[in-house]
């Protein structure tokens, strides 16, 4: 079912998963499309970012936001284009990035939409991207709490995804020896020769600890976390001291229901963080930096001008593919960054 | 067996406990006093500092320091006096700082030697607590680390101990709500009604989370930990979203053996970092802030100048009482800073 003119399709949480989501906790509806009150634009759908966290708003356990409530479209960042406007600032025709949801049309008052120009317009996905919010999380997870100085090693969990690319990318620029892990020898390699990481990880194989030692004979100073489980254990006992783990998600955990069996390792993560003095920080990048934002876009801007990033994207079309490839993405099948191509068209020149 | 002029008894390592220490753990043994050469200086005992920090350097699991040798003497902070000098910046008399160890005597070369004047000179077992290392620890990680910010509620674990006592009183300096934890209802009445604290809450009775919930309205925004165990379970589920937890110490922890049974509570803690975006960090004081002792020195010197501070130690005479002294505060018998009077000179006016 394509986009259509005078319906808004729309995927709404069905209910709450317990455990790992499945297609039956989503539900397409559609609608009639809204109409814009004066002070407000239509926007229409282009691409949608799709994006581990949003696996915690289709829970309502207590979290940093409220949850989708059931029943609800389920939220995300979009770029669209104003349809119709009655807001002095737009205009029909213009690209924003905007929180449309999982869905064909919505209404702004224009307060959360950042109006896309210049070279952005050449890849208006990458402003759900490494322009956009999975880039600022990498630029300041990394720079801020993470600050990396040359020389120094950094591991980045996900090497290949959204953030973790960037993360990496990042901290070569500085001058830090960079060991990505990824699940699968393809990934791997792309970390590797694409994204010039100096060296990829498969945490699919045996014997994760004893390969990052093998790779990082200096220790880790930097460990960007956005996975937990298996690749955190594995890592821990490698922290250098004085070493900062800069926290942004815990995908592995994200399906769990139940605190899982002993050993119980919270000790030996409090005596890790006592012994070497390690620095651990979690962050909501909307939350903590919005007003770094401009920072961010300005530098990242000039990196990527400077074809000194790689950035890829798994683009699947459809809105009514977004459940399935949401579920995926929970699982690790997607490659780069998650993106539903809702409509495809020409960006304006 | 009292101090002598040409003995030197000291405390060394008999063995490495596994898990709780004993008294055979140690053994008195006494050799000749041993001379200085040309630039060192002789120093003789005066008072000795206990800290649970030396059940870490009994065991030689890594660890941020080397371990102390199999027969070698205990290291520790001590006031001392300087019974004969080859180094010109010191004369005999002179009281100073120094880490003479678990014996009556000891050289120096002069490095680590720090000279007692002025008012210290009045309380100079001050110079091991409230001004010297306990309360550079209670200083430097509740101001740095914790940021406490008035009206905030800090939540201190060994409140009545050489480094909690110091914490909750800077905080409620700073105009937070103090909430202190410790073992017994004697220490409780004592945070409470002799501290100052807003509330003090017993440990050993049951419910404590249930009890801190109550007394920490509006949640915990700084948790200073020393204990780590049970105290910091309590603790966790109340943290505030940007909650800083400095970590100084993890006495509940030091004597285990292997790690607790389940079930594993590291995914909570690391969901709670990431959900709340906390901040845990460790740190060392005298590798961490070495540079700002003096800032230190001055602020907390004028504080305890103006009465702002109440500082209980907990004296014990004789060397030879060392070891059952120390093996009590670990299971959390001492009644605040626990110093040992070696020998019972009067300062110099």
């Amino acid at each position: 079912m394509p986009q259509e003119k005078h319906t808004n399709r729309r995927v709404v949480l069905a209910s709450r998963p317990h455990g790992a989501p499945s297609e039956a906790h989503f539900r397409l509806e559609t609608q009639h499309v809204p109409e814009p009150a004066e002070g407000q634009v239509l926007l229409r759908t282009l691409l949608l970012s799709l994006d581990p966290y949003m696996r915690g708003r289709m829970s309502d356990a207590p979290s940093y936001v409220p949850p989708v409530p059931v029943g609800e479209v389920m939220g995300a960042g979009t770029v669209a284009v104003v349809e119709h406007s009655r807001h002095a600032e737009f205009q029909a025709g213009d690209w924003v990035v905007s929180q449309n949801g999982w869905q064909d049309f919505a209404l702004s008052d224009g307060r959360d939409l950042f109006k896309l120009s210049g070279p952005v317009l050449k890849h208006p996905s990458w402003a759900l991207g490494i322009l956009g919010m999975t880039g600022f999380t990498a630029y300041m997870g990394l720079l801020d709490i993470g600050k990396p100085q040359a020389g120094e090693t950094v591991v980045v969990a996900a090497a290949t995804g959204a953030v973790g690319s960037v993360v990496g990318q990042i901290a070569k620029l500085k001058g830090c020896h960079v060991v990505g892990i990824a699940g699968g020898a393809e990934k791997c390699r792309y970390a590797e020769e694409v994204l010039g990481f100096d060296t990829c990880l498969d945490h699919y194989q045996e014997g994760l600890g004893e390969r990052l030692k093998r790779y990082c004979p200096e220790g880790i100073d930097v460990y960007f976390e956005s996975t937990g489980g298996k690749i955190f254990e594995a890592v821990l006992p490698l922290m250098n001291n004085r070493g900062r783990i800069p926290v942004c998600g815990l995908i592995a955990d994200y399906n769990s229901t139940q605190v899982p069996a002993g050993p119980n390792q919270l000790p030996l993560l409090q005596s890790a963080i006592l012994r070497k003095r390690l620095l651990m920080q979690g962050f909501i990048i909307t939350l903590d930096y919005a007003d770094r934002f401009d920072e961010f876009f300005r530098k990242m801007s000039q990196w990527v001008a400077e074809d000194r990033f790689v950035f890829r994207e798994d683009v699947v079309d459809g809105l009514d593919n977004a459940p399935e490839t949401f579920i995926g993405m929970l699982e690790g099948k997607n490659f780069g960054k998650v993106i539903i191509r809702v409509a495809g068209d020409t960006p304006p020149q």
